[in-house]
This record gives structure tokens, C-alpha cells and sequence, in this order.
């Protein structure tokens, strides 16, 4: 037998003995994203580009959860952890579709390139809705629990979880294949590098590197950041962003040609290349710009990771999962529960949940009503159902449901020929025939999102301010003229101030494709909303810092109290809870938490911690997350393991240490913030 | 009061009244299809275009109904009536709404540019989705229907119906500016005027004209076709299609300029120029091109039906119908009803109805399974709730339901850097994994319809060839080749052979918002297929005559039977119909229908009729029709009123007359074609 086709080996040893036995023209195609089969190895081809952020996508037909700043709105890394159990089960078996159907195709594989645990440093980003939102624990608990999710426990890996975009990634999307983020080395370790040590600590099996330099040298080829990998004991493979190697010789200024760009990448740790520079890498070795050494190193690293996904063995565990499972009952009933639980109320006089005996019309409008594209998100699959807002509401409502889309998402008008706001006298007759409105606003994917997918007369993907669309905002005041309650609905991956008084204000994101029908539930009451928000909500994006600024400074909950619409952690429920008895020893904080009101819902318990050093951040930082399930009346104790890196602070240096032994330690069903909610407790820890 | 106001006066007293109160500029302004409001005389501005084929179009929310070849396909003028109602209805509606909010722009008005009674002479129009089929007879009863139906029977005009595209007008689309449709006089009096004989004389309030020339004459400009229309008494207005009146210098080179253009079709008959031509007939009036006289003529016409619509009275029947009837359940219960007569059982081995019993996972694959844009048609609205074919699947069956799209409608795959068919692999796998497929293919909207809509890679909007695009022939192979079952349903509106064994097909049309209930509906066999074809369906258009050439020679069932994959009237029921006793006096044919299966089903009774006369068609040509619901074992005696034009014929010169004593009558549930269907009975009648 083949040394590497023994299984009694460890993956790395196979790799090698594997490598060993390719040429090196064999090893430098097997770099390449879309490596080709090496048939006298029996070696089929593999491309190693697959995409899972918030289920299977661009892979056709798989269940859609909601995007991922939803899930961290969830705040229930349990729960991101069966997302991710079931994208790697919908890969496996859609693997194994197309393995027997001879297809090695882009996004067939296993190597699936999520999660993404940038931090979403600037609201205004438009991939920030990949992420898990704007603190550095929220993003790093979730993105272990995705990895746990997609790679498994077992001895092969499910699938192979990468995290991206290593680092510091953050927007503008229009400069990022020619930026330099600058950023301090207190802002690195404090804030941008912190989930991902996290998440390679945890075992993620892959690291793709960033479009934008850091502090001048190119994300994906970066001495600095490398090293970083290797001080976390990383062991598995690295891919540069797509076509990212391209701009260190088109846009970063870094090397005057393809050849140099690969050797520069290769050189500093980028094992696979997306993209087309690495059919340069044979050139480069003729060059002397790179050795075997170099080539057949990272091509260990690439075969270790498919060793350990099974791909070289006669059978794994996984290879019997029926194509069935994809879009499962139970699958699908995860996506809904996600999108019940990610939707946050902002604002209630009252009127919610809706008191049905009294509706008869219930009015549905706005360009998001009744959108596919508004339950999606960037990086989606191919729901088998999806329920829009107007769908869930219809299904659920046994009374008349009138629906006007009422203006185009962004357009001023909805026909080439017609004046503008053609159809705000639709919208404005829906709503004065109906009891109350459901306005159902936002934006999509295609007007936030990557630079490249969202290119349109309105944006490059990031968002030029917090503001609706104009269409929309004088769509939302045209239908309150009409005098009725008005419930607003935004679908948005980012801070939307909708600057108009409103009844009600929920928060959808793109809540995937059951999220009509949990908005239906939430509307009338079914279930509580629950939702808090992982980000902070801004009044303003021109009292924000520069987008191109990635100083930390006035930025994110824990910099700023300025501009504040809804803060980080905010999220109303239809009944109320009070924490008591707030304790903290051996690491371990406790609290009981009761649902003074009346109404069943779920809460959050939140655990700040405020270090009394100089090297803190300003304000309280979160520390701990609980979702706890309360019966109307019902207490719970909750107890919440705090980790000992959330008692250390960074200086000016970067190094990170317990500088000081006086902490605040803060618990409510929110973040500690006077002007917000119904109090907290706060008690005093000496370490 | 002013005269143009007194209520006790005929509408065209009252449109001169007015016309003589108003400058002429003023008048000609009003000729404009976006009229300007005449405060003076406290008129409102008036824009002439609004759109409702199937279902009021383009002005947002209404019941969308199937496609008009789809309620061709019904062979039931009455239920056609109804969908005319509703547009009607919905269209007041929504007139009223608009009006209340001051807002008077296009697709808000009264003036309906329905129905489209062209000849579908040719399968590879993509507009012949807009017409009734390929039968003069049977496009004129739909035609006629739809006026009733629109109109109403009131004083006032509920709405007005306008018959288009006068004349000939059928393709090609990407030569329609410039062509000069050749036609020779048999042809236009037997084809292509019939039907808007019958509609006009039947009180259609309003004419468009075509883009074409008809035998050198413009069709927005032509005396040959006025005096048809004063021969038939036609006494509405004239509207020329959009921009056409701009291609009488620019495509037809009939004039020179712009002025010349408004001059020659004013004078010809055309009163409302849709476009931008008529804002240069005072400068025709100036330059001695036209009289102030033709300008009052042509606005006293517009007016007229202005007056008729009661838009200058202070009050209406119509003004108190509320906004909540747009898609209101009754509305929205007809739609549905619509698609389940329309859609056309074109094979089935036995496999239909499915038996659910038998079934725990059905795959629903292909482009169209999923997609609204198959549902709607062309100039369509936006309905209030879709229900895709995958939808009504869903909702339907109990057990497991997999879903891939399979392939792009017609690209050679779905993602830009993915390998050629990259979701063959996937539409496999479902199919694998399921005992039956139901394989949804076709056209859409996006690539079968109008030049300037659907200019894209694929196509103009006419059909290259009757052929699936070639995606889609891949598709339908990989899906055969996994050995399951496979239903082919089959969205378009024409021809289209799909080149394939399968065990049922299914031509379901454009079938309107809810074409996958009535789907599943009939897959299911809650109830039978009933739908007959419109159009001849050909076996491949390379033996079909040029596009180009308007002889009706070899085209259509009274012409050819050469190269039938289906005949025109064809289409099963899980039933078996029998008819017997076909009798015919004074004008009137019997017979006896029996439903000798064992499934309640609808039955169409056909009746043709064959002329002995040398001038007529070589085949027998429908004369008669009633759709019929029998339970099984039930027998109804049906009769028939066939008209007395029935018996005339045509001759070389145009004359239409009773030419011959001796016919041939004959009677099936379906077109009298041996090779085809079970039989049918006949009988000689000697006039």
C-alpha cells in the first residue's frame, strides 16, 4: 500500500508521503484553487472554493439560515453551532452527489470558506453583515461554535472551516484590492486579531488572508501575520482572497509582475492561491524566487487538510449522508428558529404583539415585502421555500391582507416612463383601507454587500450613509398620511436609521428562508421577540469616524456613548425581566434572572466587565452571553463561566496582560448603559 | 352649465361641446397619449396608457390571471367575460385610489390597450402569447369577451377596451419598426381583419394600430385600414402604438420628418399618438399639413371616450368601488380558476394523476419549477401572492418534495466560473433520490415576449426555433438517464417541442399567480386537465414557411397538416369523452356529450366545419365550441349556435360569401384529425 493511503499515519505524515511522490510541476497544480486531478495518483481534481457563511452557498438548493449578523443577534453560540452541523451535513451529502457524478466542480467541495470574524468596525461596510457583528467575544464565541459545527469531533473532518479575512478587513469596499489599514498594535491584539486567535486556537482548519494590506504589508503575504499563525500553533492551510495575490503587483504596488506576486505570497505562507497567480509558481521556482522546498511545504499544507477531510481514503463516515438530508424538515426548522430568534424590537408603543380579534385589513408595503432577494443576504444558497414577510403575514393572518410594493428599493420610480413615486398612491390607498401597516423597508444584497457582486448606480456595497434610500423614505412618509399604525420592518445587515416615528421597529436582517414566517410569529405574538443587537445602531453616519480610519477610537460600544440610536446588546421582548442577585467567584459569575411580565419569551442574560486600568477600553466590555427560555412569572439562576483573557487589558505596546486587580462586573438582559432599558447590577471584583 | 357637461346629451354632443370650448392648442395637446390637464375647463390630465391583458398591468398590485393564450386554451369565451370583469373592476378601483391622491400618470387610467387579437400565424412570435391563438373564430369570441367583460353593460364604460395591433401585425419583433407586411386579400379578409371585425362591431371602444406597414401603408397611418373601420361603424378612438408613429420617417421612410409623420397618421385616422410625435402637430397646422378641423375631429373622438368613461361627470356607477377589491378572494379564486382550465395534458402514460399513496419523495427540478417570472407573461402585474410550481407541489403533497433548478433557463450554467452545466449533479441527486420527477421547463417573459423587453443574448423576443434552450435539453437528458419517472411541464406561450420521451407532458402556459396550485391541482388528480390548444404545435420550425412571409399557406391547422407534434383543439383529461347524435337545424348544432372514463373532468365539444366551396381552407375550420363539466358517466346534449359567417368562404379577390351549398359538420372534443384522438362524428348539411 501507498504510505499515504495509510490510515494508521497522521494526516500530515500521509501529506508528506504523498508529496513526495508528485513532481513538482503536480505540486504547484495542486496549489491552484481549482487543482486538477493527478490521475497517476489517483488524485481527482479538487477546487478548493466553496462558500457556507450562512448555509451551503452558490452550491444550488441547500436550507438558508439567516445571515450572520443575525445569528450573532441570536446571541446563542449553541445555536450557531447547529448551523454550522447542518452546513457541513448538507455538504457532505451534496460532496457525495457530485463526487458519483464525476463533478469537481467550484463550490462541490469541502473546504468551505466561513466563517468570517472580521469585526464590523464601521456600520457603514457592506459585507459587514458576514460577520458577527461589532465586539470581539460576540464574534469569537460564535465563530468557534461555527467551526465546532462544520468540522465535527470526529477523527475526519465533516468539513473544513476557514476563517477570514485575515486581518484587519474591515471596508471600504471600493478601496480594498489598493488599501493600507493602518492600525495600532493596542487595536490588533485588543480588537482586530482577537477572534481570530481564538478561532485557529480552536482548530480551524483554514485561514484565508485579506484584499488589503496590513500596516503596508499585503494581508496575504504577510510576515507579520504569519508569525501570528505560527504563535497560535496553526496547522492548517492557507488561502489568499480571491484574485488577491493579483493586487500586490495591479493595485498594492508590492511586486512588478504575476511571478513576483506568487513567489511573494508563496513565500510568506499562502498555500493555496484563489485566483490565477499561482500558474505562475513553476516560473517563479525557474526564476530562483522560490525553491521545491517552498512549493512542496505548502503543498503539505493543502494535502494535510484533504487527508484530513477524508478525500484520499477508501471510505469516511460520511459518505453514506443521503442527498436527502439537503433542506431537511429539521434542517428547516433550525433556519426558522434562527430567524425567530435573530429579529430584534426596537420599538413598541404598545401595538405589538398584534391583538388579531380587532384587525380585519392588514396592510403590507415597502419594496421589502414581498422580496426573495430581502430574506437572502450576500453569500446565500437556493432556499426550496421562501417565505417573504407578505407571505408569512398572509399565512398567518385569517383576515384581508393588502399589499403594495410602494416604491423601488433605491430607484425613484417603479416604471422607466412614469413620474416619480409611481406608486405611492397605491401604497397610501393599501394603508387607508387597512386597520394598521406593516411597512417592510431596508436593503438588500444588492445594494449592500461586496464590492464586485453590488456595483450599481447606488453604492460599490458599502453604504454611503445610515440613511433609507430616498424612495424609501418618502414612501414611509406617505403611507403614515394615511393616518394608520404604522410597524416598520427593516431588512438591512447594518445600522438603518429610519428617522421617522414609527409605532413599532423590528429589526429582520436578512433573516433567510423562513423569515416571513417568523416575522408572522413575532407580529402576532406567537413568540416573543428576542433578537439583541450585535452591533450598535448610529443616529448619524457623519458624526462617525473616517471609514478609511481603523483606529478603534469612537468606534463600537466599547469606545463610544456618542450617537447612539439603539446600543449594542439592545433588543425589546414582549414582557420584562429583572436580574437579581448578581454573584461572582472562581471564575464563574451567577445571576437569577425572572420574567416579571407576562408574556413567555426568551432573554439574554449579558456580562460586562469593566478593568479599572488605564489600558481599558471606556466602556464596559462583554465578558459573557446567556440565552435563557422564561415562562411568564418564571426565575432562572444562570450561571456563565467568565474566561480569564476577559480580566486582561492591552497597552499601547500590544501586550496583553492583567494589569490591573480592580474590575466592575455588570449583568443585565443588556448592555450596561444608563439611558437605555430598566437598570443593571453592577458589583465590584478584586482579583 | 356647460353643454359638455349636460348628462342628458350623447357623449359625442358632449365631446364636440367640450372640443369647441378649447383652443387648439389646447385640443392638441389632448391628442398627446400623456395629456396634459386643461384647468380652464377644469380637465384633468389624462394619460392614455394603461395595460391589462390578463389582469390589470404595470400599475402594481392586481390579480394576475394566465397569459391570454392561456385563456385561449380554456375554450370558454364566458370565463373570459369574467377576467374582463375583474380587470375592469380592479382598474376602476384603482383609478378611483389614484385619483383621490391627485396622481395621474401612466397605468393609472381607463383606457385599457387590451385585448391583442393578431393572428398567431407563426410559433416563433414571442408576442403571441398576448393573443387568443392561431383561429380567427376562436380569437374573435375571446376578443368579443373580453370588450363585454371590460366594458361592461352600463351607460357608462367601466373601462375601455382597445383592440390592437390593427392590422396583420405578427412578427418579427426585431423588424417590426421598419416591415411591410405583404398580405394578400384572401388573407386579410378570412385572417386577419375577421377577428377585428367581430370585436369592433361588438363596441370595442378603442383601435391601435400596429408598428408594421400592411401591403405599403402604415398601419398607424392607413386609409386602406380606416375604411374598414368606418365600413364596420367603429365610432371610438384611435391610439397609435408607442413610438410608431416616430418610425413612419425613421423606419418606414414614408416621411421625412417628425412633422410629416404627426400629419400623415392625423389625417389617417389616428387620434391619440402614443409617443412623442403629436407634440409637433401644431407645427403640421402651422406648415398647412393639417387642418385646425382634423385636429378638433381627432379630439372630439378622444373625448368621446372620456365621456363615456364618465371622467367628466361629477359622479359615477364606479366611483364608490373600494380599493380592497383588488385582489380580492373572489378575484383571486377566478385566476386560479383560469389556470386549471387552461393548462393542456399533452401526454401521460398513466402516470397522471399521481398516485399519492404510492409516492414518498417527489423531485421538482428545472428552471421554470421555482420561478414567478414563469407564471407572469408579459405586459403581467404584480400579484399579491405567487404560487410557483414548486410551491403548489410543496403545499400539496405530504411527503418529501427536493428541489433543484437544475440549469440556467438558458445560459450554459449558473455561476460565471463554474464549469458548463454546473447543477447537473445536483438536478440528478434529486432525481436519484425520488420516485417521480416532475421536470419544470420552458421560456419566460425574459426571453419569449416583445422587442426592447427581452433584448438579451438568448433572443429578440421571437423564438429562433421551437426548441428548448439547449440547457434545458441537457437537463431533461440528465434527469431521464437517473430512471425515475419524469412529468415535463412545460411554461410558454407557444409552440415548443421538447424533444423528449417522457411519461406526461404538460403545456402549462403562463399560468398566472397561482399556476402551481392548479398544477399540483391536476398532478394530483383533484382535478382533471381540460385545456385545449390554441395553436397548432409543429414538430420544428425549419419546415415552417419564412417568418417573414404572411401567406397563411402552410401555416395553421385550416392549412397544414404537415409537420403537427400536436394539433390545434388537441388536449387529454384523465377522463374519455364520447360524442354522439350530432344534428344540425336552423342554424343550431346538437350532440351529445359523454363522459364514458371514470374521473369527473371538464370536455370541450368542438364543432368544425368544412366547406365544398374551391376558396375554402383545405382543413374544417372551428365554427363552434362549449366547454362542459361531466362527472364520469355523466352525458350531457349540448348545443351550439353556429354562426352564419361559418358558411361563408373567401375568395382570391376578398369577398366574402356564401359560395358553396354543401359543408361538412363535424363534431369531437377535439379537431376533427385522424391521426389523433378518438374519432369524431360528421355530417353533410346542404344549405
Amino acid at each position: 500500500m501507498k504510505k499515504y493511503l495509510d490510515e494508521s499515519l497522521s494526516a500530515r505524515e500521509r501529506a508528506k508521503a504523498l508529496v513526495n511522490e508528485m513532481t513538482i510541476e503536480e505540486c504547484a497544480s495542486r496549489l491552484r484553487y481549482d487543482s486538477p486531478s493527478v490521475e497517476r495518483l489517483r488524485l481527482d481534481a479538487y477546487n478548493w472554493w466553496n462558500e457556507g457563511l450562512h448555509g451551503l452557498a452558490r452550491a444550488g438548493t441547500a436550507t438558508m439560515f439567516s445571515q450572520c449578523i443575525a445569528l450573532a443577534a441570536m446571541f446563542d453560540s449553541e445555536l450557531v453551532e447547529r448551523v454550522g452541523e447542518v452546513i457541513a451535513q448538507e455538504a457532505r451529502a451534496k460532496y457525495n452527489a457530485a463526487k458519483s457524478f464525476g463533478d469537481f466542480d467550484i463550490y462541490k467541495g469541502l473546504t468551505l470558506w466561513n466563517p468570517n470574524v472580521n469585526i464590523f468596525r464601521d456600520p457603514r461596510w457592506g459585507r459587514g453583515q458576514e460577520t458577527y457583528g461589532e465586539d470581539p467575544f460576540l464574534t469569537a464565541e460564535n465563530g468557534k461554535a461555527m467551526v465546532r459545527g462544520l468540522q465535527g469531533d470526529g477523527e475526519v473532518l465533516k468539513a473544513a472551516a476557514c476563517v477570514k479575512h485575515f486581518a484587519v478587513h474591515s471596508g471600504p469596499e471600493n478601496l480594498r484590492h489598493e488599501f493600507d489599514a493602518k492600525v495600532s498594535a493596542k487595536d490588533l491584539e485588543e480588537t482586530y486579531l482577537y477572534a481570530f486567535e481564538e478561532v485557529v486556537k480552536a482548530g480551524a482548519e483554514g485561514v484565508m488572508g485579506a484584499y488589503n494590506r496590513v500596516n503596508g504589508e499585503a494581508a496575504c503575504a504577510s510576515e507579520f501575520l504569519q508569525k501570528k499563525l505560527t504563535e497560535w500553533g496553526f496547522d492548517g492551510y492557507f488561502v489568499s482572497d480571491c484574485w488577491a495575490v493579483r493586487d500586490l503587483h495591479e493595485h498594492h504596488g508590492l511586486t512588478s509582475n504575476s511571478v513576483e506576486s506568487a513567489a511573494l505570497a508563496l513565500k510568506n505562507g499562502c498555500d493555496i492561491n484563489c485566483g490565477c497567480s499561482y500558474v505562475n509558481l513553476l516560473a517563479a521556482l525557474e526564476q530562483g524566487l522560490v525553491s521545491e522546498d517552498d512549493i512542496r511545504k505548502a503543498c503539505v499544507n493543502a494535502m494535510t487538510t484533504l487527508v484530513k477531510l477524508g478525500i484520499l481514503d477508501e471510505e469516511t463516515p460520511y459518505d453514506n449522508i443521503p442527498y436527502s438530508v439537503v433542506c431537511s424538515d429539521e434542517h428547516k426548522a433550525l433556519a426558522l428558529e434562527c430567524a425567530e430568534k435573530s429579529m430584534v424590537l426596537l420599538e413598541n408603543n404598545g401595538i405589538l404583539p398584534l391583538d388579531e380579534s380587532r384587525l380585519k385589513t392588514i396592510a403590507v408595503v415597502g419594496p421589502n415585502a414581498d422580496s426573495r432577494t430581502a430574506l437572502e443576504g450576500n453569500y446565500c444558497g437556493r432556499a426550496d421555500r421562501y417565505v417573504t414577510f407578505l407571505e408569512g403575514i398572509e399565512d398567518r393572518f385569517s383576515g384581508r391582507v393588502l399589499y403594495s410594493e410602494g416604491c423601488h428599493l433605491y430607484k425613484d420610480r417603479m416604471s422607466a416612463l412614469a413620474m416619480v413615486g409611481d406608486r405611492l398612491s397605491e401604497a397610501y390607498a393599501a394603508a387607508k383601507s387597512s386597520d394598521v401597516v406593516i411597512l417592510c423597508v431596508g436593503l438588500d444584497s444588492t445594494i449592500e454587500g461586496e464590492e464586485g457582486d453590488t456595483g450599481n448606480e447606488f453604492s460599490s456595497g458599502d453604504k454611503e450613509s445610515l440613511r433609507l434610500p430616498e424612495s424609501q423614505r418618502k414612501l414611509i412618509e406617505t403611507v403614515k398620511k394615511a393616518g394608520k399604525p404604522v410597524i416598520v420592518v427593516c431588512a438591512s445587515g447594518s445600522s438603518i436609521n429610519i428617522e421617522s416615528d414609527c409605532d413599532a421597529l423590528i429589526q429582520a436582517w436578512y433573516s433567510g428562508e423562513s423569515g416571513g414566517r417568523a416575522l408572522a410569529e413575532i407580529l402576532f405574538g406567537d413568540i416573543s421577540p428576542s433578537g439583541k443587537l450585535p452591533v450598535t445602531f448610529y443616529k448619524s453616519a457623519d458624526k462617525l469616524p473616517d471609514f478609511t480610519d481603523y483606529s478603534m477610537k469612537n468606534r463600537t460600544y466599547r469606545y463610544t456613548r456618542e450617537n447612539i440610536l439603539y446600543p449594542f446588546g439592545y433588543g425589546l421582548t414582549y414582557s420584562k425581566a429583572q436580574c437579581r442577585e448578581l454573584e461572582f467567584s472562581d471564575g464563574e459569575a451567577s445571576v437569577k434572572v425572572c420574567n416579571v411580565g407576562s408574556f413567555d419569551t426568551d432573554e439574554v442574560v449579558q456580562i460586562y466587565l469593566k478593568s479599572h486600568d488605564k489600558n481599558a477600553p471606556p466602556y464596559p466590555t462583554l465578558c459573557g452571553f446567556k440565552r435563557v427560555s422564561l415562562k411568564a412569572g418564571e426565575e432562572k439562576e444562570i450561571k456563565i463561566d467568565i474566561p480569564k483573557k476577559a480580566f486582561t487589558t492591552v497597552d499601547e505596546s500590544g501586550r496583553r496582560e492583567i494589569f490591573s486587580e480592580k474590575f466592575t462586573l455588570y449583568a443585565s438582559t443588556q448592555q450596561p448603559f444608563e439611558e437605555f432599558g430598566d437598570g443593571f447590577l453592577k458589583m465590584t471584583i478584586t482579583m
